[in-house]
């Protein structure tokens, strides 16, 4: 699946997704939990995109994308390939559009994500789990429907459209010194690296990735994109690979991708669902997890967080909650 | 255990507890789902307790009370009752005033609940399940420390305090034409209503209750307190009886008492998990199982709900969940 947008986005674009987005997405809460600070050593600002509209910050891409049509584009429809919450959000934006999206979702694609697809209106077409499968399967939906591809992240509509979370974090707590958001594609991230400097070139902006996907933090290191791995971890919302638009803003903008184990991870979800008393994906928790771990690094700092999303299967909780056993 | 301030309060009264509490509590976010005004028909305002500090609109009475005592009284100190948020909420204001919280517990308390009081350091001391050992328990107490005592319902500051959640809510959603919130021992109820009708008399306040604790149902239709009864639900916070102070207060302004049973409150704290992505307890989703129960009542009109709190053990869902299977 090749990118559709291939200009690089820059804070105007952010600034652009805001303004055009705004009728159509919630400006979600900033919400703090004093216990949570004690317990991190610093003062964190929570971005609340699990409260978005179809569960996730991707809803923000995907309408800056798809309110970016002309008609005429519009018309024919619009096509993605998803195994989560970018295929939601799509459809959500088309159905609110009024216009036909149809979402490429390999097999082994969850129930619970899956039935939102279809539950915004979307036409679901199969592949296997393969990518090139997948982008066997996107091409083919393409050319018979004449529609307009909208990547999951490579793509500089979706890039500005997911910077206008972070857009809201640092305007809405000023003196935010640094920023934290999960890393998979790159969307978020440089999205957000766009947003943060925009407002204020000091901010320090991290990437937050699982160990078991970490290309994002093996790719900064080596300075070229690592691709063609296979990602081993439970954020079902972290396994692609950054992108060729996405590369290069991570590269210039973010300080330091840091890595923390799957376990780690679901302790921290577990604190975000019991202090924060929000329902929180696992990936959503990579950043609180990464500032666990690196207590010096954020000792005494303002901190804001990307809660990316909350669309998790509830049935499946007690699986993932014993991958992290509370210490009794 | 008698109540200690026995004046009844008034508006004026909840009004005197906002700007007394407002330095301490969170101005909880008012949060909307469109997919779940689709499923109930009407428009839901969710007051979202279940974010305030301690984990339940209980602070905001526990506040009220600490904070209204003179320097004399607080030093001695405050002792409640409570098996679950009450105790909690009474132990931060406590901390937060700076002076020693007693809470007398009965042994089968929830574990979680109890650390809570725990940590933020009041002091436990047990009694056996029963009323009459745990107001025994409590008189000692209140002799050996010659402390205030602080009902977690049947007390004028407590109401009046509880009432703040309502009075934000209505400030902040004008045109709300019905308010409910779950019912208990009627301290959130009463002060709901005294804070509703203070700004619109017309808002038709309506009390949530589950078929295993029906009291303030009954006694309703009595015209007089039904007592003595032993509760059967799953919610917890939901297990007392109206007192002398809060009837009157609850025959005066509430429309009627709506009841569901358990499976109808578990499947509406499914719903307000996934959709609005809240960590909620099975005590808060009883004004959300009463709405969807009731749609012909509800339809088509705008509807403020107090999501009352959040504090569930994570551990004891997939429990909870089996009581209400979800359609397959």
């Amino acid at each position: 699946m090749q990118p559709h947008a291939t200009h690089a986005p820059d804070f105007d674009a952010v600034l652009t997704a805001a303004a055009r987005i705004a009728p159509h997405v919630h400006a979600t809460p900033v919400l703090h939990a004093r216990t949570l600070n004690a317990i991190a050593g610093c003062e964190l600002h929570f971005k609340c995109e699990n409260l978005q509209r179809s569960g996730s910050f991707k809803f923000r891409g995907a309408c800056n994308a798809v309110f970016s049509l002309t008609n005429a584009e519009a018309a024919r429809g619009v096509v993605t390939q998803s195994s989560g919450n970018h295929g939601g959000a799509i459809a959500l934006a088309c159905r609110i559009r009024g216009i036909p999206a149809t979402v490429v979702v390999p097999r082994n694609a969850s129930r619970a994500k899956l039935a939102a697809m279809e539950a915004y209106g979307a036409r679901i077409v199969f592949s296997e789990a393969s990518q090139a499968s997948r982008d066997e399967t996107t091409a083919t939906v393409l050319d018979e429907t004449g529609g307009v591809l909208v990547h999951p992240f490579n793509d500089a509509r979706v890039i500005a459209g997911q910077g206008t979370a972070a857009l809201e974090l640092v305007r809405h707590s000023p003196g935010i010194d640094a920023l934290i958001a999960p890393v998979s594609g790159g969307g978020l991230l440089s999205g957000s690296a766009l947003a943060a400097h925009g407002n204020d070139p000091a901010i320090e902006v991290f990437g937050a990735e699982p160990e078991g996907a970490r290309d994002a933090h093996d790719s900064l290191r080596l300075g070229e994109r690592v691709t063609g791995r296979t990602a081993d971890t439970v954020c079902d919302g972290l396994r692609a690979e950054l992108g060729t638009l996405t590369f290069p803003i991570v590269s210039e903008h973010v300080r330091d991708i840091l890595l923390v184990d799957d376990a780690q991870v679901i302790a921290a979800m577990r604190l975000l669902w019991e202090r924060m008393k929000l329902v929180v994906e696992p990936s959503a928790a990579v950043p609180l997890a990464v500032v666990l771990a690196n207590p010096a690094r954020f000792a005494g700092r303002r901190v804001g967080i990307i809660l990316s999303g909350g669309n998790v299967d509830l049935d499946a909780l007690p699986a993932l909650f014993a991958m992290a056993p509370r210490p009794s």
